[in-house]
């Protein structure tokens, strides 16, 4: 990281982990899509690979906006969020309790998101920079969404795996 | 992980990533306090270790009443959350910058605790488990207070990043 001297730099870091973090779940999704076994599920994940790929576009147009190139740096954090995707993938599950745990990784993908956009939305409106703002917060919004749907998805699935759990 | 077969087996898994997490927490918290300058950050992550301390002791109750050692399991992505903070500890940053970056790395465990906790809640929910379900749901309101004062404390403490990033 380089010297880091006020909320303009560390903006920056931020939007690079985010950045970082986009291109990891752009990799991880397809690979949550073929393991769900839920139609509904599918779905919800599918359109949030074409969500990520609009909100990878947004993050190019602030690249461009702040004049800054946001490659470079790696997301440790969702390095080790998707590693816990890659497992419950691998691992031996019943597909009905496959699809909650599932759910589970995504959510807490959500959650990382929401927080590291929610931190850099309040940044870039502090600095005035209101483009910026309206871009991440459109993504925020994006995410608060694509985690709703998520609970609502699992309100179901939860009670199918209950039920075999209790064979 | 040994086999999955049904939503119980899930809800041990997810307990055991919790606690994992919460163990990871109480060790970076004390470089987190000492890392910090404003006095209202440092007694904010002190009050929020106390509480970790009782958070654990609830996951130890836990363990009892499912009879399940939550002991062995790593969590990964607190493993990378924890790492985010310790970069920035370590990095040269301007104070005030560096207390506006330690609130954006707490307020993302928060979030990670939040997906966690609410996720293994509604498990125990379903299961019918519901002494676990209270002592996971209190723990739960504990981090959402926890993520809204570091949202409050960072409304200030941006402000003054913002005047220094204006120097």
């Amino acid at each position: 990281m380089p010297k880091v001297k006020n909320l303009q730099d560390f903006l920056i870091e931020e939007l690079k982990d985010i950045y970082s973090a986009e291109k990891q779940i752009t990799k991880a999704l397809p690979k949550m899509i073929k393991a769900a076994t839920s139609d509904e599920l599918k779905e919800a994940f599918q359109n949030h690979l074409d969500e990520t790929t609009e909100q990878i576009n947004r993050l190019e147009k602030i690249s461009e906006i702040v004049g800054k190139n946001l490659t470079g740096k790696k997301c440790k954090a969702m390095e080790g969020l998707v590693g816990e995707g890659r497992e419950i993938i691998e691992e031996e599950m019943d597909s009905d309790v496959r699809d909650v745990a599932l759910i589970a990784a995504g959510q807490k993908v959500e959650h990382y998101e929401i927080a590291s956009y929610g931190c850099a939305r309040t940044y870039a409106r502090l600095l005035g920079h209101s483009e910026v703002e309206e871009l991440l917060q459109e993504t925020l919004d994006e995410e608060g969404n694509a985690n709703k749907l998520l609970t609502e998805i699992s309100e179901s699935l939860n009670l199918v795996a209950m039920d075999e759990s209790e064979k």
